[in-house]
């Protein structure tokens, strides 16, 4: 076979795509790696951008793959579960999980991609090249146009395979909308905008909240998150509407930002000295899901992570289910000169149903995290399920842990065994109102029967 | 008020256009209607285009509030029922209602535009302009460029109001979509194509099969249709996967067709003497549902019909549900100077849920007619629903009917309805294979309870 055919370009050096040309240069593939912006390690990240990430088992398999877990490992902060704060700066710790390795990990989106950057740069055979934009693919020739970034020069360079790994505004699928008959798309936002804050490490670098957890401020229609760094500040991210009562659009003036957080988050509001400079500096950004069909054209291009299915942060898994993408499709390249139709039709047909629930449980998981976590219901029935799956670990377990602790079990499984598990716990929670007051065997029974 | 403030502009000649148009003229505005196509009613209609349709009570309602519908109605055939053919030629028809009037009416798409349009043509303040392709649209200035479809030459208009009415490819909502930030869309096509044919009239001019009856050959995976045309031809529509086993992609050869044709469509094959030829000549055309949001650019601009909501042609409401917008639009434009972005808003919130319920109800009922409609549960399921409207008409209507005759309930609550309905159904037929053997004490508990 011949070099060219051993050659793959991968659009995009974020998080997926030095991951999955890292698989590919292991492989022995020649791998270019294209990226739009100047090299992150040379210059200052963009403002704005969600600084920091939830790893999950799923994002932690798809890097023991290719042997930088241990690595990335080194800069992650463990978070036990949710610490909701209510509106007299009370805190109440939600577990995530049950077993002492059922955690999940903050990273920094920077350092994480630095980490990437330089793993992928080490490899043989992978060569990366940054500011350079994806103008065009011609689906029929191979050829891709990249235009130089700082000179405007473009230049057409003939491809085997491109990947695009170049987010949810993909220039690869946009250039495949076109050019691919009956090509089904979809961009949903939310209503919300969100908006990221810093909650300054202590003068002596200490954290000035509990470090190792997810805060929450819940308020139903609204909620802000805050997630630790490695040099003890909190990155903060407010979910606010964008009109109406409540919203981003009555947010105009310093003052009314500083009533609105003392109102809302008065034990947060302290520990934020550059909140107004901050909120009025930074963008507001926009939640999208972004769902698309087909995935690939032929053997030629295929699209992974966000740039195929691009989803809201509410459960964690933009970046988790990207990784787990690397992963799969790496699993179903077999040889040196694969069948790279067949390998993208059965990744595509495998993969969409699984990114389809995940982006729907991560819009579902919004109403959990800014309204149930409150709801006396709602952590009667979280307790109850734990109790089951300790008694019946090999038929229940609770949704949230198959989605960020069980990498073993596909998202779309996860969503069906959920909704199986939900009625269950209904129905045995419908009279009780204390986990002491489960009848278990008719637990027992209900087991047997829906799961 | 100034005479640029009581005009507006109309994109697209098509169905729901020029309705729109006359309503608004009808108001006392100055309607300037713009058309990318020649006049229609001087030039061929474009071949392969959904040639008949069929009018339900929605469309009609529409088109008595212009007191256009007696005259629609001399050009419409009344279809009592769905008349299913299987592979042996054998026929049975499943009524649509169980009311004389339940019936729905196949019109043709041509003669009907022609219609429209000469009744628009007749209003006062109400011009028409064909050949002129709507090339953009400034939402800041309102400044609408159109482009000579014969010559190239582009002009810019200034515009108060402009509603577009120009399908499921919008050109107004594509410059929306630039320039509306946090635009959600969605364009979904099923994996389905569709290929129109034709069974001429008899030799005498008469009907070849059954006048007032849509047909079916449900074949589970694909079908057939065919609806009468005034002229005693029947528009054949074959609805069938572009890909796979079973799919247009084999269907090469005209042997092949003529094979296919004789074992699902025995019956139909000899009364198609053009039928290679048609197979061949005609596209495949493709089937869409759009979803957008929003629908309007303040007061300036909006969408109307398939422009805003495309579906698929499966619960025969694209039209319908077109032509239900213009009344429920006109419904809310008060006065001679109307707050615009208020009507448009009012529109949009009130409209949305439910084109989004039939997009989705469109869908499902493909799997009813290619599948369900041969299928003794959905028979016995259909017969005692009849029996329950029969018995307790303010609480139970089928959805069907619902949809089709009961143009007083939203497509939302027919759906909301429809679910709990199919519940009670499911209920009471569990257990039994003929609508002798119904519990009706049985039932009338149930109805007292779920609906």
């Amino acid at each position: 076979m011949s070099s060219t055919g051993r050659k793959i370009h991968v659009l995009g050096a974020g998080l997926v795509g030095p991951l999955m040309a890292v698989y590919l240069a292991r492989k022995g593939f020649q791998v270019e790696l294209i990226e739009r912006r100047p090299d992150m390690r040379k210059t200052d990240i963009a403002a704005g951008r969600s600084i920091n990430l939830a790893l999950t088992a799923r994002g932690i398999r798809a890097l023991k793959g290719v042997r930088l877990a241990e690595e990335v490992m080194k800069i992650a902060i463990p978070m036990k579960g949710r610490m909701v704060h209510d509106r007299e700066g009370h805190t109440q710790l939600q577990p995530y999980g049950q077993k002492p390795e059922e955690v999940i990990y903050a990273v920094s989106r920077g350092l994480l991609n630095m980490l990437l950057l330089d793993a992928a740069e080490k490899c043989d055979g992978l060569n990366i090249t940054f500011n350079r934009r994806c103008a065009g693919y011609d689906e029929k020739t191979g050829a891709l146009t990249l235009q130089d970034e700082g000179t405007g020069a473009q230049e057409t360079v003939e491809t085997n395979v491109v990947i695009g790994a170049d987010g949810a505004w993909s220039a690869l699928r946009k250039s495949m909308m076109g050019a691919v008959e009956n090509f089904s798309y979809a961009q949903d936002f939310l209503d919300y905008g969100y908006k990221e804050l810093v909650i300054p490490s202590a003068a002596d670098g200490g954290f000035l909240m509990e470090k190792h957890a997810l805060h929450i401020w819940p308020h139903k229609s609204f909620m802000m998150i805050a997630l630790p760094n490695t040099d003890g500040s909190f990155t903060v991210t407010l979910f606010y509407p964008y009109k109406g009562e409540n919203s981003f659009e009555k947010l105009t003036m310093e003052a009314e930002v500083t009533a609105f957080f003392s109102e809302y988050f008065p034990d947060a509001l302290p520990l934020m000295p550059g909140l107004t400079q901050d909120f009025f500096a930074n963008p507001t950004g926009a939640l999208v899901t972004v769902k698309c069909r087909p995935w690939h054209i032929g053997g030629k291009a295929l699209l992974l992570g966000d740039a195929a299915h691009a989803i809201v942060p509410f459960f964690a898994q933009g970046m988790n289910s990207g990784f787990e993408d690397c992963a799969i499709l790496n699993a179903m390249i077999e040889g040196d000169n694969p069948d790279w139709q067949a390998v993208f039709e059965k990744f595509s047909a495998a993969r969409k149903p699984d990114t389809d629930a995940i982006a729907d449980m991560a819009v579902e998981n919004f109403t959990e995290m800014r309204d149930s976590v409150t709801d006396p219901r709602f952590l009667l029935k979280k307790k109850v399920g734990f109790e089951i799956e300790r008694r019946w670990p090999e038929k229940f377990i609770p949704r949230y842990s198959m989605v960020i602790f069980h990498d073993e079990i596909p998202y779309a499984e996860a969503r069906r065994r959920g909704a199986l598990q939900a009625k269950l716990l209904e129905k045995l929670c419908a009279d009780i109102d204390s986990p002491d007051d489960v009848d278990w065997r008719q637990a027992e029974k209900l087991v047997g029967e829906m799961l």
